[in-house]
């Protein structure tokens, strides 16, 4: 048993409790108790505000080859789609390896805890399957294991180049390695891998203008059957809706409703530009929607309705999606800064529950319940944020949520533990070279 | 002569150059040369991407001891202003010298040179002014020059408490200590300061709220005659626009225009909700508009039309006003990001049009025009972003600029120079333990 004693820690309520002892065996809490004035001897001490870890609800690993990149230029989400497509053309199991275990270990780094890899990435370039046909997304499963983070491997089903009026087009260029020929080929590829005690499988469906109605329902039945969760891009474009009525004569929402995607296990990502049904249906079946803040406001999507989703009954999630930074403090705060500016009014969101979004609510969404929260019996998965740097100042027992919230960066975690071990101490992977890694294995893929 | 050889740095163009050597004579640069593949015998080595230091261009610095406590709360801009008062109540020109002094030295770590104090806090409580009538004001001259930012103060004008359709009401409460008697007795106490090397002065109106249009015209005066810079809040609020028109039968920018303050010496402080006629009149007489997109946004006050303003011949600068967070690269990036959810579309402003807002825009709002840049016969105010950290790793000289602007934060900056004199060190400063002098002289004013 290992007894770790925090100085303030947050167990899901309106504020922070002092001296909480936190007792582990292996990977579990075994107990929480608040109200210890003094560490007991033994105990690990951590100073500062200690979290349950944050998930980070949608990644593209190799997104991180762009963050500069991307920001170089100007244009729209689709002249961006061009330079991510070129880094995904260039990739190969050892490149994408070591640039996921890179990324991930970046987001130990900053406190994420578990990730979910929406992976579609699959086959060589050109579309020939690999010799052992899942030899990309074991790459990943290789990185998140050496980076220490846990992971869902969320495989994506990615059938066709785009959607118009004229019906779907066939995938082109670096698309060709993106998708499988069919949904069944998807399906029995993907249910080839297999869960251990840090990785677990999900499925998720690109988007409406990569898989058709047919497909979808396939994708919702491996889910269903293997109880796994399951993903999909939802309305994150005006075009894309526009392109979906076009040719289905509905909104990608209802697409997906109709082919029984949409129920507690969905987690629609994005979700930005949704007509008043449509948030009526995702949050009537409790689907999780999941923001990715920092990323909607690179490629200019636009502000989504995540208040009126949470009303609906959709529980809201976070996640660093192309990486432009990674920051899951951030995140938190840009979920609820967003909506200020759109409706002039404060606490749309309040500390807590934007926390929860960031950790609870991301753990449920990627097939982790048991973890995100500091509570006895789940996964012992947490953080500790220092109150010691000049922006974390001056912040009290009172203050500590909303200063964490508000004002902390990635840089002001100073601990981290996954499934009970120590990753990060005193600010530092303790494994991996993160800075070295980044620059060897961005280096390896761009062009430049 | 002293001699600084930067890896990388930019001197206004696109992109970042290397090698760049650049030699100081006491206060000023004397002479910058790209180019140089290596550094001279006895140069100062800068590895990372050296930039024109940051200009602050609106601060209240008080507003440091908010930082978490303003963020738990919700409400509205007008909730978070009876914060904000209660805080201003409690100040004495020894608390104001000590929050302040924190504060300038969380911003000189943060990569902020010099600062533009919109200063109203003059008298006792109760509105007696202080046996030395700018004792207050000292305040603020000793701290910036503890910390080692250059300041221009910004001696505000606030002789109302409100404005409505009745017309203005009297100050109350806290506002008492905010004002003086008469836009007379303003003059002749603000008049009374001088400059120095590190300090200038400018005039400031409050906002329409607070001076009438005749006070407007003093100040306005006062200004010109003394060529100072003149800032003045403006439509920040929807309900200061709705108070103005049906008090004074006019926007507040057409209000400020009548009464002669609209010039090229004056910075309009957020102008977020405007019609094309204020954006126009602003733009037309080459006025600066100061963005404070990390304040705009805890606030919710709203995206402005700052596209609109610079396109009409606004300079845009930038402030971190209420000090949610001291961060100069958040303030470059959300004004961009901020414009990219509304328009959707990515490159409003681009990487080294956001550089220019924090730098020279801003030293030219708040009256240093020969600051925030690097060239020969400028001002010595530098800083040198590492580009080691997790965050900037695999930044290469292609993409410094984008990087730093889009993903870098204050933790990033490792040195500052400012008129010659290191004041920032391996990432510390050099003479203030900032943390714990922010610690202390929060503590000093908060009530629990």
């Amino acid at each position: 048993m290992i007894d770790y004693w925090c100085e303030l820690a947050w167990l899901g309520g309106p504020a922070a409790e002092a001296g909480v002892l936190i007792s582990l065996q292996d990977d579990r809490i075994l107990s929480i108790r608040p109200g210890c004035g003094a560490p007991p001897p033994g105990a690990t001490v951590m100073p500062g505000l200690t979290l349950p870890g944050f998930a980070n609800a949608h990644s593209h690993a190799f997104h991180r080859a762009l963050r500069g990149r991307a920001q170089a230029s100007t244009g729209s989400f689709w002249t961006w789609r061009d330079q991510m497509y070129a880094i995904a053309e260039s990739l190969d199991p050892d490149t994408y390896h070591r640039l996921a275990r890179a990324t991930y270990a970046e987001m130990v780094r900053a406190g994420i805890t578990a990730v979910g890899e929406f992976h579609y990435v699959h086959h060589q370039p050109g579309g020939r399957p690999y010799a052992s046909p899942n030899a990309m997304g074991e790459a990943l499963i290789a990185a998140a294991a050496s980076a220490g983070i846990r992971l869902t491997l969320l495989d994506t089903c990615y059938l066709h180049g785009g959607l118009s009026a004229g019906g779907y087009s066939p995938r082109r260029g670096p698309q060709l390695r993106f998708g499988d020929d069919s949904s069944a080929q998807w399906a029995e590829r993907t249910t080839q891998s297999t869960s251990s005690a840090m990785v677990r499988m999900g499925a998720a469906v690109h988007s409406v203008r990569a898989v058709d109605p047919d497909a979808i329902e396939v994708v919702a039945g491996v889910a269903d059957e293997n109880r796994w969760p399951v993903h999909v891009h939802l309305s994150e474009q005006i075009a894309e809706n526009e392109q979906c009525l076009a040719a289905l004569g509905a909104t990608p929402t209802r697409i997906l409703d109709d082919a029984g995607l949409i129920s507690a296990r969905l987690t629609a990502i994005h979700a930005t530009h949704l007509a008043a049904d449509d948030i009526g249906a995702l949050g009537s079946s409790a689907a999780s929607c999941c923001c990715c803040p920092t990323t909607e406001r690179d490629l200019g999507d636009g502000i989504g309705p995540a208040p009126a989703l949470a009303e609906a009954g959709s529980a809201i999630c976070l996640g660093t999606d192309s990486h432009a930074v990674i920051d899951p403090f951030e995140e938190c705060r840009a979920l609820e800064l967003d909506q200020r500016q759109v409706s002039h009014r404060r606490g749309v969101f309040d500390s807590h529950s934007l926390l929860a979004a960031g950790t609870s609510a991301g753990y449920d969404s990627i097939g982790w319940p048991e973890g995100g929260r500091l509570a006895a019996g789940g996964l012992a998965d947490f953080i500790t944020v220092g109150l010691d740097s000049v922006r974390m100042a001056g912040t009290g027992a009172a203050t500590a949520l909303p200063a964490a919230v508000f004002a902390a960066t990635a840089a002001d975690v100073r601990q981290v533990v996954i499934g009970g071990k120590v990753v990060v101490r005193d600010g530092a992977h303790v494994s991996i070279d993160v800075r070295a890694e980044l620059h060897s294995s961005i280096a390896a893929v761009s062009t430049p």
